[in-house]
Parts: structure tokens; C-alpha cells; sequence
């Protein structure tokens, strides 16, 4: 790729982006567009829509960056809890390390790679002509003593971002701290789930549990709640939801006061509707009996699932019962601290240490399969798309596809589209497949998934794309340690140009249409007609953390990889961490609300991805080094990753236990705190009710009253 | 190596056995020896040297091993411990395997490989001409379907050590459970140890403790002991020992009514040694003052460690306090369990958590690079014996070296015995790496000495020898992991002979002299002249885990490893197991004496290295079938190291936590029964002096009643 070209995309690009800004600041203040813009502001009732027009709503007004820039963390902090503020770190965290990064890459190493002539002299007359390669490390002459400025660039960005990682570290170990010490009394923190409780007979499982329980801590054990085998009520449930949904859209069609979306009055279906509403009510209504009978006979048989919520009168009794081993077999009471209450993932409770076991080995050999196995679909599927196989396939097209624009369209957008409509597939698999391990909190699914996507990207898009070649011949790379720095340091060079270009094109305009919400639109205008604008079940999206932690790190991966070897890659980086700092600012105030707080738990997966790229990066330096023919150097980096990696034990060391578990001290200053609290009597009265399942709960939809449940559970 | 050379061998060898057991079975009987052969009954009292002399002391009595055969595990219990009773399981577990193993062996496997033809044909009529090869694999024909029978007794003998592994695992944790639940209350049940306690200005260790435990648990929070910084008081007391050793021997040596050991009358020394004497005296008095001087200034000026032992009232208490994080700061306060009070490692208290941090990174990487490192200085002093060099370093042997005797004992033994030489070095070498680990217990650096050895001994024995060849070229081999399997299955096999031959000669013969303390009784012989017999700084010692555990876990794995490959090792390595049943069973009667007490916490070593050796096994036997043209079997050996490896996970959720720590369950179980307990008092009131630092302690050897050391105690 030549300057030219790089140029030419990147005046494309960064017009689409502008295009999608303008676009994003005139759509977002419609008010049709508002559940796709600002859902959050309209669930809170703070916007509502205005119905009349002025021009206003036409003009592109950026006030809204303004307005994002000058969000305080503090206003972050209660509008998006400590989570939010964690995502932003990783943002800013990110910019930091890339602007130190970048100074150092453009203004020393890019004149350095420039002055060399391994590739070809730099031409400063025909400036879009000099090929991209002129910029990368390759253009430095083998043996050159202009590499120890690289040498020293590495290990100066080393130890800055070791340093600025120790210092966010610190930081956020204390915010979650401190938000702990700020926090009101919360169910979760008195609760823990006991699991794998053992059955004996002429007992019920709540039986059992309380005896345990309140044999062993008689002074702080509260009461607790047996979790039941409620999955078939759940899948009526959602049968009942999706039928009141229905019956709401037919509804609204027939009612005047409201804006008609639909073909109602044209076709003169309206009658035709009647009919089909009253059929679905009638529906709804025996599907709700049937929940209220299967609810009753859940409660009254004791399908009880083999755990329990053991509520505690205090923070500490809790956290002891969690940390300490209960039985004297290992394999049964297994205990940990409860998840928040909506926080908890209730479809996967019945299951025992053995199966729970084998869930988790399933499902980690199914993501490594699927990691590594990814491709090949891809590879098929794409072979497909030349053109021969394509007149193959459909004759028919044979005319279209011999004009040159179409053929060129195809052969060179069409593999590249299928393997970003394959890459959409994979967070949710990966999410799927989490969901399915035995996590027992939404929130510990979204961290497995963002773990796992993150290392499929890192797989898939570093070393796939790196070592082009069968899966097979990847694996045997890996099984060769010794041979990987040589073969990264051969093959991560060569693919700077790669990257450039890839992320000025489809990074950039998938990334910013993506940030600009443009197909959460497009998917909301098909959706238009088939909803009612008064459709409640439309919930607020809460932040997909694991679509979009993962590349924030996989960008930031990037840059700390190829800030030495091609360090024009990061002024692209850099802008696109700004587009994305703004947006998310203003996507959390007005798009997305946290449905649970983790309290930044997803930052040590932040941690040590970085310390995975730096360790990446000192590899491919070893290599490269070797490769230039400046063995000393090569040897000069060895002890870099060696430190790093003792860095990271250190900060496991310091930091870590912080994230995992709550200190005896504070634990105990918080329960002395409440000691003289009146109000905690009532919070204790309150523990039963706040982990009951929902599917137990009555059903809200139908307009009947549920006399027969409830005189059914007060008999239970 | 042929058949009559190893019977030759074997014959030598057995002879020298029963030459030892001859030996050993007068020598025990005489009062003299009794240090050696008895010293655990004489310090109890059981056993009084007799004076008179009766014939019966000269014949060999076999009577000995009828009574170890007899001893019941109860008595073994009572005699050893938990830790003597599972030490025991080790060499009863690997005899139930080579029984197992030895009758497929022998009877199936073994006449397989005489029936191939591949090294040569197996020659019924010449038996004793027979290579040793034609008893291994390699003797089978290349893809014959023979080798099928070592498929199938490599899933059948995997299957029953797994089997094995799983009961005796259950059997010893439940004998781990009944142990402590017949416990009576003991001082590290109800004690934490508390290190990297801040230091606050104006306030000592004592009180920051004391403030820091009563505050977080002001209704279980007992006591606590400071430690103090000893070490130059240590060294003193150790000088003081030697002298009061001295001065007991010069003692007894002038003492008409003690047996004459000495030359004391016929060289007419006695005056001049009791001037010496004297002189001893003072200077040990001297000593001790000074001790005392230096213990009064510890107690007086509080030369505190930043560690301390609390104690709490209850053993579950004691449990909370040292398995939950204490302080924000996770590198503060850390906690852990006590040790037992004797078991206590003084020397290294006073480090901070960065100091015992680095000394553990610094053993860590010492270690690997002494166990990798090993073979250079050995190789380079075998390579001086040999003959040209020995004649240019030493010109006058020329012609002692001309014999052909001596020649050969020189080339053939001098190489393995500077070898046998350097391998004694490794157990004392790995045992003072542990102690500078920053471990608090002597059980623990045992523990972890004893990994060392083991992983030392498999790397040194199996790959070192099995790859002959440089460091480097080793390295390189495990640095490509893929080619491990075929590498191994090329060199493993060859190694077979030699390995019979070791496990014959030089195994046979070391072993027996070690397990009938041939080598104890030569250094006692040696040492008598200059002990005097009435010596009470003879400690009775412990079992030497770290050199006895990775020995019999090496011959474990060899067995494993072997018994398809080349089953005629099995036999001698159950006559080796047998024989050390017998003995130790014995050398714990009447030798070993346990200084503390881990409730069989090495099983978990034992139990990891059996499924190592397994994993080994199965990676030999997917090379040998490949090797062997047969790679259906090659293939269809690969899910046995999975499964295997499955069978561990497994094993270690479901047994290596009882291992850790005790369960709430049986915590709070035995706090309730001591409930009503009136000697509660008593123990609580004792804790206090159980953790006692030694060196403080009233020293005991000088005359003087140290009126001074009591006067400043009482005051400080």
C-alpha cells in the first residue's frame, strides 16, 4: 500500500464518519428515533416525546459533546454506578498510554524507520507515492545502530505503562473500596448461596439447610430461601409475554388517541384484529392458569433445587460462611457470596458439583474449539464468493458479474463483509456459552464472555491473521515455543500495512457506525411497523461490555504492539479512543443503564491483557532484533518480559485479593455501622422477599386477579 | 547387557543384602550401637544398655521382622502419628501397584516381548546368553498385533492406580478427619500467625496487634506472643551447646565409674584436660551471660518482628481469622494458621512481604537452576577419572593404573560413585533452599524440600540420562513439547537394560545399606572416640521425608513407566519394596521418632506424582506405537492421559481441600465439645508459653541459676 491509497481511504472513512456524526446528532434528537438514542432518559420519564415540529430538530447541533466532555466522574459515578466509571478508566487509560506512546513513536522512531533504506529510500518529493512499508521498522538496514532507538523506546513505554498500570490499579482498588464503605446495606452482601446441599431422606431441602445452618451459626444465621425447579414456568412465562406483546400491538392499531404506525385502517383489518385479539387474551389468560397452577404445585410439592440464599445478620457471618470449606466433603454446601438480586441468573441453580463440573470442562473445550476451529467456516464460506464458484453456483448472474465494478465489488468486499458478519456471531456464542458454564450471576456470564472473546480475538485476528496458514500449522507453532519469537518477528512487520489499512477502513467506519448507533437504528426502523410506541418491554440495554471491552483492548493491544514497529498506526488509534471516549459519555447518559454493579470487576481482565501485550511485545522485539542482526539487543530485551510478568505477580499480589473478596476490617466496620441502625430490622425482614425467583412470582400480564393462586400459596 | 551378567550381579548384590541383614541383625542387639539401631528407646527409657554379655547377642535374630510384620496401624498411630501411618500407605500403595503391574508383566507382557523377533530371537537353550533386550518391547516386531496386549495393559493398569489413588486418597482424608476429631485441644489450633504487621510511630508491634485482633474480634480474641529478633541470641546458644558438649565429654572422660571409651588413662592426659576443662567452663559461663545480657535486651528494648501468634478462644475463630483477608491492604496483616509450637521455624520471622516474596522468587529460580545445572560439575569431574587424565594429574598412580583390576574398578566405578557422592548432596542442598523459602514450619520446608528432591530426581534420572546429551540440547527438547512423545519413545526403551542394571547393582546395594544404616553405624564407629556415651544433645531423629519419599516415589515411577516396556524390572522393585516395608516399619519402632505432626499432608505430592508418572507412561506409549508402526493404538492411547488428567481434577476438588484445612463443620464440632470443658482455662492460660521463641527460654547448661536474667524478665 502506497501513502496515496492510505490517504484516499482515510478521506472516505473519516467523510462517513463525519457523515454518521452529523447523522447521529440530527436523528438522535427525533423523537420516533428516541428509544434507539436516549431509551434510558425515556425509561426514567426525564424525556418525553415532543409531538411538535421545529426546526431545531433539523439542525446537527453538537451540544452534546459538550455536554459529554463536561460529565464529572462523580456524575458518572451515580449515573452508571462504579462499573461505568471502570469502563471509562479503561478509555482513558488507554489514551494515555497511547499518546506517551505515540509522541515517542512519531516524533522518534517514524523519522528513525524513514531515515533507513532496507524497504526503499524515503521519497520526501513524491511524498503519496513513498509505499507504507517506508514508515515500519523494516526500513531500518539490518546491523543498524539506529534500532537501539527502538531498544530504548521499548523499554521507556514498558515502564511507563507498568507504572500508569500500577497507579489505575491503586486507584481503582480504591474506589471500590470506598464505594463499598459508601454503600448502603445491600442484600447481597448478607446473603451467600449454598450449593450442592445434600439431600437426606424424610427431609426437605429447606429442612436441611436450616439445620445446618442454624447448627453452626446459631448467633448470626437469619433465615433463607430454597431455590425451586421453576424452568418450565419460565418458558410459559415467556410464552405469555410474547402473546401480551401481541395483544398490546393489536390493541394500540385499534386505538385512535394513539399515532397509527400500521396498515389498520387502509386494509380495513380492524375487525379481522378484533377477532385475533380476543383469541390471543383468551390464550394469555389459560396460559397464566397454568403458570398459577404449575406455581402452586412448585410450592406446594417442594420441587426444590438442590440450593439455597442463607441470609446472615452480618456482612462478616456471611463472608466467613463463603471463604471457609462448611462440610467436611468438599464436593457438598459449597458456598460463595450471593450475586445481587437481579443480578442472579436463575435458569442454572439445580445442578451438582459433578455436573457443574462437567458444564464448565464442556463448555472451555467447546470455546477453545470454537477459537480455533473459527476459520475454517470462514475460509469456505469466502471460498465461495470468487467469481468462478459464484457463475457456478448462479448462472444467472453470469451477465452482472462481468461488469468490472461488480466483480470488483464482490472479489474484494464481499470476503471481507462475510467475515465481519461471522465475527457478529461471536460474542453472543461466547456469551451463550458462558451462560451455560454454572455461573450463577448475569455479571460473572458478562465477565467469562469478555474473557472469551477477548482471547478470540487476540487468537484470531494476531495470530490467524498473522500466520496465514492452516489451523494445524498454527498449532504446531504454538507447540514450538522456541521458534515463536523468529516466526512473529518475520511475520508482525510484514503485516503493519495490514493493520493501517484495516484500521482506517473497516475499523474505523464499523467502529463509528457502531459507536453512532447506526444499526441499532436500522434495526429499529425495520422493527417500526411490528411494535407499539407504548411497547413497555422494550428495556433499557445495559452496557454490552463484552462486545465492546474486548476491542477496546484489542485496539489498545495493537497499539502497544506496533507502536515500535509502525508507529503511524497510533494517531488513528488515538482518534478513534477520543471518538469513542465522547460517545460512550454521552451512549451511558443517555443510552445505557447498569442493570447490576460489579463494583469494577472487569478490571483486572484489563490488567492482564495489557501485560499479555507487553509480553507479545517483547517477544516480537527479541525476534525482531535478531532478525535486524543486532543480537545484543535481542539479548537486552530478555530480562524485560521476565520483569513484567514479576511486576504483574506483584500487583496480583497487592491488588487482586481487593477484587475477589471485601477485608475482614472493612466488613466489620460496616456491620458496626449498622449495629445501632433501627432501620436494619426491617432491611432484615426484607432479605426473604428480595431473592424470591420471579418465575414465582404472580403474573402480571393478564387483567385477572389470580384468586386461585393466592389462596393455593397461603395454604403452602 | 546379557542374562548371566545381570545374574552375576544380582547374585553379588544379594549376598551383600543378606551380608547387611546379617549384620544389622547382630549389630542392633549390641548395647554399643544402640544409638544407631535403637536410639528412639533408649531417650524413651524403654531400652537400658545391658553390661553383661550373654552368647545370645551374637546370633543373627530374624526375630525382628516378625514383630514389625506383626505391628498393627494402631500401634503405628500411637508409635509415629498420622505421618508415620501414611508413610507406610506410600510403600503399601506402590507394593499393591507392582503386584498388580509385576503378574501382568510377567505373565502376559513379558513373554510377548520373548516371542518377537525384532532385537533378537529369544534362545530357550542358552538362556543365561540372552540380551536383556529380548525382554523389553523393542524385541516385539515392528506393527505386530501383539503389541495390542500393551495397549490393553496400560488401560488396565491406568484404570487400577486410579482406582487405587481414589481410595486411598478418601481412606487417608477420612483418617485425616477422625485424627482431628480425637485431638485433644493442641496450641496451633486455636493460634494464627500474623505477619507484615504495620508499625505505627509511637506504638509497638505489641500493642498494634493487641489493638488490631481485639478490635475486629473483641469476643474470641484471646492473646497474642510478639516475636522477637533473636538471631544473634540463636547463635550464642548454639556456641554455648558446643562448649557444654565439650565440657561433658572432658567430664565424663575423668569419671572412673563410666566405661572407658577414651585414652584418657593410658596417655596420662587427665590433668592437662581438666585445666581444659575449666578454662570451657568459664568462657561457658561467659557465653551465657551474655545470652542473658542479650535476652533482657530483647524483652527491654523491644526488638520486635513485624509478626505475631494471637490466639483466640476457639479453634473456628482461629480458622475465620487466618483464611479471610484482614486488612484493605492485602499485603498487610497477612494470616495464616500456626504451625505446632515445636515445629516452629524461628530463624525466619522478621521479614516484610516483599522480602519474603523475592526469597521465594529467588529459591524458586536457585532451584531450577541447580536441579538444571546439575549434570555440568558432575560430568566435568567424572570426565578427570578418566584414565589418560588421573596419569597426568597424578604422574605416581602410572603404575598402580597399569593393573587391569584397578582400571576397571576405576573406569567402570569411580564415575557412578562421584555421581552416588553429588546425589547425597541434593536432599541437604534442596532442604536449605526451602529453609531460606520464608516457610514458618519445619514440616513445611520439609514438605517442599521434598518436592524439590522428587522433581530434581525425575528430571536428573529419567530425562537427563534417558537424553544424553548438553543442557541446552535438553532444553531445546522441552521446548518442543511435539516431538516429546517420539523423542521419549526412541530413548526410553534403549535406557531399559540400564535401568535394570542400576535398580540390581548400584540400587540394590545402596539402598540396603541405607535402609539397614550401614552408612549411621560407620559415622557412629567413627564418632565414638569423641562422644561420651552419656551425650543428651543426641537427638532422636525424624524421618527424613525429603530423602525416603522422592526415593520411593522414583522407584514408583520407574515401575510405572516400565512395566510394559521392560517388566523385568518389576520383581527386584518389589523385592525392594518389601523389603523397605519391613525396615521402616522397624526403623519407626525403634529409630524415627516424629518431631511434629501434619496429618499426612505429603499424600497430595504422592498422589500428583503417581498421575505424572502415569501421563509419562501414556506419552511413551502413543511414541512407542508410533515408533512401532501400529498408529491406531498410537491414537487410541490418547484419551488415557485426558481421562487421567480428568481423574486428577477431580480427585483434587474432592480431596486436596481436607488436606488444606479443616471444614466449619468439624471446626465448630470439637469447640463445642470442649465447651463445657473446666481444663479450658488451664490451656487457654498455657498458649501464651507454647509460643515461647526458644532462644528466650532460661538457658539450661551453665550452673548458675541466672538470677540476673530473672530479675530483668520480671522487671521488662
Amino acid at each position: 500500500m502506497i501513502v496515496s491509497a492510505l490517504l484516499t481511504s482515510l478521506g472516505i472513512n473519516t467523510a462517513l464518519c463525519v457523515l454518521f456524526f452529523i447523522l447521529y446528532s440530527i436523528l438522535r434528537k427525533q423523537p420516533s428515533n428516541y428509544e434507539v438514542y436516549v431509551p434510558r432518559l425515556l425509561a426514567k420519564g426525564t424525556s418525553r416525546r415532543q409531538s411538535h415540529f421545529n426546526m431545531e430538530r433539523l439542525i446537527p447541533s453538537p451540544g452534546w459533546v459538550g455536554k459529554a466532555w463536561r460529565l464529572s466522574e462523580e456524575e458518572l459515578l451515580s449515573l452508571s454506578g462504579l462499573d461505568g466509571v471502570v469502563f471509562m478508566c479503561i478509555i482513558t487509560f488507554s489514551l494515555k498510554i497511547f499518546t506517551f506512546a505515540g509522541i515517542i513513536g512519531i516524533l522518534v522512531i517514524l523519522p528513525v524507520n524513514c531515515w533507513g533504506s532496507n524497504q526503499q529510500d524515503f521519497d520526501i518529493t513524491n511524498f503519496a507515492n513513498n509505499s507504507l512499508d517506508v514508515f515500519t521498522i523494516s526500513n531500518v538496514d539490518n546491523g543498524s545502530n539506529w534500532l537501539w532507538v527502538h531498544f530504548s523506546a521499548i523499554y521507556l513505554v514498558t515502564g511507563f505503562i507498568c507504572l500508569l498500570l500500577f497507579y489505575e490499579y491503586r486507584y481503582i482498588s480504591s474506589r471500590r473500596i470506598s464505594f463499598f464503605y459508601s454503600s448502603k446495606p445491600q442484600p447481597h452482601q448478607f446473603t451467600i448461596l449454598a450449593r450442592s446441599t445434600p439431600t437426606y431422606p424424610g427431609c426437605s431441602i429447606s429442612d436441611s439447610v436450616e439445620n445446618f445452618f442454624k447448627d453452626l451459626y446459631p448467633s448470626i444465621y437469619l433465615s433463607h430461601v430454597v431455590v425451586h425447579r421453576t424452568s418450565k414456568i419460565r418458558t410459559l412465562l415467556n410464552e405469555s409475554k410474547q402473546l401480551y406483546k401481541r395483544i398490546t400491538r393489536l390493541q394500540s392499531d385499534s386505538d385512535p388517541t394513539l399515532p397509527q404506525h400500521n396498515c389498520c385502517g387502509i386494509f380495513g383489518l380492524c375487525g379481522r384484529k378484533s377477532n385475533l385479539r380476543e383469541r390471543y387474551e383468551k390464550k394469555l389468560e389459560d396460559i397464566e392458569e397454568n403458570v398459577r397452577l404449575k406455581q402452586s404445585k412448585v410450592l406446594l410439592a417442594g420441587e426444590e433445587a438442590r440450593a439455597a440464599f442463607v441470609f446472615f445478620k452480618t456482612r462478616f457471618g456471611a463472608a466467613t460462611a463463603s471463604s471457609l470449606q462448611q462440610s467436611i466433603n468438599p464436593t457438598l454446601w459449597n458456598t460463595e457470596l450471593a450475586p445481587e438480586p437481579h443480578d442472579v441468573y436463575w435458569p442454572f441453580f439445580s445442578e451438582s458439583f459433578m455436573q457443574r463440573w462437567i458444564s464448565k470442562l464442556v463448555v472451555v473445550a467447546a470455546s477453545i474449539l470454537f477459537t480455533i476451529l473459527f476459520l475454517i467456516p470462514v475460509v469456505f464460506v469466502q471460498g465461495l464468493t470468487n467469481l468462478s464458484q459464484l457463475e457456478v453456483l448462479f448462472p444467472f448472474l453470469t451477465t452482472i458479474l462481468t461488469i468490472k465494478f461488480v466483480s470488483q465489488v464482490i472479489t474484494g468486499y464481499l470476503p471481507s463483509l462475510i467475515l465481519q458478519l461471522f465475527l457478529k456471531l461471536v460474542p453472543p456464542v461466547m456469551e451463550f456459552l458462558s451462560s451455560i458454564q454454572g455461573h450463577i450471576s448475569h455479571s460473572s456470564i458478562e465477565l467469562s464472555a469478555t474473557k472469551k472473546v477477548l482471547w478470540f480475538t487476540i487468537w484470531n485476528v494476531i495470530f490467524a491473521t498473522v500466520f496465514s496458514g492452516s489451523v494445524l500449522s498454527m498449532l504446531s507453532i504454538l507447540l514450538d515455543p522456541k521458534g515463536i519469537p523468529s516466526k512473529l518477528a518475520a511475520a508482525v512487520p510484514a503485516q503493519a500495512s495490514f493493520f493501517i489499512a484495516y484500521v482506517v477502513t473497516t475499523g474505523w467506519t464499523s467502529v463509528s457506525s457502531e459507536l453512532f448507533r447506526i444499526i441499532p437504528l436500522i434495526f429499529s426502523l425495520i422493527r417500526r411497523p411490528f411494535t407499539s410506541p407504548s411497547d413497555e418491554f422494550e428495556e433499557v440495554p445495559s452496557i454490552p461490555y463484552h462486545r465492546d471491552v474486548p476491542r477496546i483492548l484489542f485496539f489498545g493491544l495493537l497499539g502497544i504492539i506496533y507502536f515500535f514497529l509502525a508507529p503511524l498506526i497510533l494517531p488513528f488509534l488515538l482518534a478513534y479512543l477520543c471518538l469513542a471516549y465522547i460517545v460512550f459519555r454521552n451512549q451511558f447518559m443517555n443510552v445505557y443503564a447498569p442493570k447490576y454493579e460489579t463494583a469494577g470487576k472487569c478490571w483486572p481482565i484489563v490488567h492482564n491483557s495489557m501485560i499479555f501485550s507487553m509480553v507479545l511485545m517483547h517477544i516480537i522485539a527479541v525476534g525482531i532484533f535478531a532478525l535486524k542482526r543486532l543480537p545484543l539487543a535481542s539479548t537486552l530485551v530478555v530480562p524485560l518480559p521476565i520483569l513484567t510478568l514479576l511486576f504483574n505477580e506483584y500487583c496480583r499480589k497487592r491488588f487482586l485479593p481487593i477484587f475477589v473478596a471485601y477485608s475482614a476490617e472493612s466488613l466489620i466496620k460496616k456491620d458496626r455501622e449498622d449495629e445501632n441502625d433501627a432501620t436494619m430490622t426491617l432491611f432484615y425482614d426484607g432479605l426473604v422477599n428480595a431473592y424470591k425467583d420471579p418465575a414465582l412470582l404472580p403474573t402480571q400480564y393478564s387483567s385477572n386477579s389470580g384468586d386461585l393462586r393466592s389462596a393455593l400459596i397461603s395454604e403452602a
